[in-house]
């Protein structure tokens, strides 16, 4: 068994694997139409989204199986303050897989090593979100027929964009990509993902401020909404808020094969006028999410005909268990009964560990001598 | 594609041949077993309606379908703000057909022209709910075995009661229609409604405040519920409102083959012992209500053996775009982002245009001389 | 049709039989797939109660049929004040059986005398859970091979657990039975219950505030939650929280064949270390009660093989009908509109009478003589 949590915990082959899938179900859907046939997909969202959730039961119904579960905490037991754990055990006697949102960070990998079906993370806080990230692949693949030699502008809110982050992290690990960071100044980029992701990888970088004169060059112009709450300075946000909602007039100079993406919800960031532009991709998006949570789906199961074997990575890092504590206040280990705080030394030179559950750097330097090695 | 918002959208033809594939489904329901299979009803209901939500779901799952959805607008992505046209184009991506209830007037008119399969009105604010119609005739049909030459008796709130409005409009159009209007005088048939359907096709009507000496000539009674926060005096109030509560005595001078009617939820205005009486039909009308959706649903998504073809009726009227505004507070038109306000002129004479959304009047005259005329 | 309010409205005979259904499905699974298809069950869960829902859907889902219905009232019409019997009424238009949870007593009860399907109790607030039971049970039967010859005793809160009640009076039913009842003071098993169950039926059982020396006799320990709510003395509380909390120590003089159950949800009662310890069976009894439900749905409509004919008990007992009036505030009769106040002569010689909803007792004497007998 396996499950997703983020999307680096797919190969780059297993990704290519998921959007052969996909595609072929877009080509050949009622080759699909049993798959699943007697299987269940629990939904277990503790914070309510629609598109995700129907997304995903959308992908269940079309290939044949059941859906369960709920849409809110409080029509759940997580009222009754039971645990994650003890939820995915449960759940676990009622389905063969589970889709799991949580405001909690690491609370659906707590689900995964709780339970004893496969897990997928629909969304945990800010943390990861690996299904949008997969259907945002497959949009990329399908639009311009390849995931190297692409030059991509982000715009908007790239501080605290979830799927920004994420859609870049991803993005490293083909060649010949390009990247044009457009935002204000006070949501630039966070200088980790820069060093850590952009430069570690030899990933050329602009930032900009300007949107109008960096869509000329771009193939992909992947969108996100700016929330005025973010902005320390309101006459700031005032200034710029125009400047970074997509209308017809500021796509003239863009390339004709241009796809304009966003993982929407939109608000107002893009005007309702550019939907009619045959650029405009963020609904096909949509589809293309739900065609890539059936793959998934499918893998999880054991179900695709899949040229890859799925093996479980032995992993041979070194494991901190109960002698660090997550200071994180959104980390499920803030609040589940009886959970271990394990931390995974990632940088033993620097004595750097990180959280296993919402991966926070430990407040304190671990030294590595001896500690309790454990499977994570 | 087509979509249904309003029962007057249907033409009397097509009317009988909803009920006609309802009566067909009732006598052979195991034809209908898989005729919806692989098919996918998106119930999208901003505010809860049990009764109706479960009558589509009941319906879509007895035709071999599955449905997927949400209960209450806090559930949905609606709590992020996601405007009714995003959420249609999104849900067209996962279902084959959607039923949409919304407290604003014309939200579900939005959705079937911003989303790309058929969407149905499942109540619009107190605008339509035009199934509740249809389930209406449907059991009219059944239980009298004809729509022409009955006598029926509307009691209770005919002021605010939008399904006495709704029936009474459909009725219009069927030829020996006698019409008897029982309500205290506080709560009478609105003054455009006697005008414009009643008078003007000339069926015959009478008003009372007695339901008793009504009762023997009706063929027909249909019960609607008397809220007493709609009185202005609260002593008139408590000397009618037992008036209007039907008892099995209130019966005794029925006609043997009354058809008592009730949209339900009930209050108190059927007494539970009349439920044993024969003439009771509103529970039948919920089973009716199942049968004419399931017809409906294979209607839409033109799978029902058609004898008429289903054309887009082309419209010759004139649009006013952006030019008025709709000042309805309840009309989807005052939220919806880049709406444009479109109206519509229904008296090129007196100027009167109707909002395309809510069919409220401009609050200006508005003398036609060019406008933009666009295909609503 | 035949419904399930409480696990004595079952013989030992048919609990036997559904056991013997619910093992022959966990043999055979692929039996069983197809014998619900084209059904609906209807889930109307008055309060949320993720677990027990979910193990309902799970089990109309492995039997191939489909689930509507609701997870809280408010998205229901009951927000609309519709009673229980005409909610009963309309889905059993749409449903062919309910599983109804409601936080009034006898809610179920009333809707299983409106509707014309049947309606499984899926918990009335205190009252009854029969699933529950008939969970336990099977997880007893076959943990142990027996339902005959044990030693079972119950620990935390004797005196609210709805759960200890109910099962303790199912096993009263069966023979060699030795109940050791395991709380503080203040959580004592309530006197009549011991008087009217144990005693009565000549079952030997302990008293005691002692959860470590009780352990070693025990085939079966079940625990369930303490509140401290529950403590008129918050010191005493917290003086003995600890001792009923069970852990892998407190475990060591125990049987090596003992089986551990808890209803779940648990808070704290028992660690989370004892659940890898092979003893502990409350997760098969999460996936038991899925079987068991599923042999209940069919037996309830009459697809099971079944060795007894099914018939109504004819009940010879007398009925009081509107002369006595149940004064239990969470009784269904303290708000359904127009239910009779009905109650059942349960001791003729001490003039004791019971509400037939909610079981309580009568506050008044009555001396029969002749009252109206009715058909409960």
């Amino acid at each position: 068994m396996r499950s997703l949590m983020n999307p680096l915990d797919l190969s780059v082959e297993e990704i290519d694997e998921l959007i052969d899938t996909a595609n072929d179900i877009i080509e050949n859907p009622a080759d699909y139409f049993e798959k699943c046939k007697g299987k269940k997909l629990a939904v277990l969202f503790y914070e309510p989204s629609t598109r995700t959730r129907l997304s995903f039961e959308a992908a269940m119904y079309e290939l044949g199986g059941e859906v369960l579960g709920f849409s809110e905490a409080n029509s759940s037991s997580a009222a009754k303050g039971e645990s994650v754990s003890d939820t995915a055990k449960t759940v676990s006697c009622y389905a063969d897989i589970i889709a799991m949102r949580h405001p909690l960070e690491g609370a659906p990998y707590v689900a995964s090593r709780a339970g004893s079906i496969p897990v997928i993370n629909a969304g945990d806080g800010g943390h990861n979100h690996p299904t949008q990230t997969l259907a945002d692949l497959l949009t990329i693949s399908r639009e311009k027929g390849r995931l190297n030699d692409l030059t991509i502008g982000f715009c908007g809110d790239l501080k605290f964009g979830r799927t920004v982050h994420s859609l870049i992290t991803a993005l490293s690990r083909y060649t010949g990509i390009r990247v044009v960071l457009i935002s204000p100044d006070e949501l630039k980029l966070p200088g980790y993902i820069r060093r850590d992701v952009l430069e570690k990888n030899d990933i050329p970088y602009t930032q900009t401020e300007d949107l109008v004169s960096s869509i000329p060059e771009l193939d992909i112009l992947y969108m996100t909404r700016i929330q005025g709450e973010r902005f320390s300075d309101r006459d700031e946000y005032n200034r710029l808020k125009d400047s970074y909602i997509l209308t017809t007039d500021k796509l003239e100079g863009a390339k004709s094969d241009l796809a304009v993406m966003h993982p929407l919800p939109r608000v107002n960031e893009i005007s309702i006028a550019v939907d009619d532009d045959p650029r405009a991709c963020y609904f096909k998006q949509v589809r293309n999410g739900k065609y890539i949570r059936m793959a998934l789906i499918l893998k999880l199961l054991g179900l695709s005909k899949s040229k890859h074997e799925i093996i479980e990575q032995t992993d041979k890092s070194v494991y901190v268990k109960n002698i660090l504590t997550c200071k994180n206040p959104r980390c499920i280990s803030s609040c589940e009964q009886e959970l271990a705080h394990i931390f995974k030394l990632t940088d033993p030179e620097a004595g750097v560990c990180r959280c296993i559950y919402c991966e926070a750097i430990a407040d304190k330097r671990f030294d590595y001598i001896a500690g309790e090695v454990i499977k994570a």
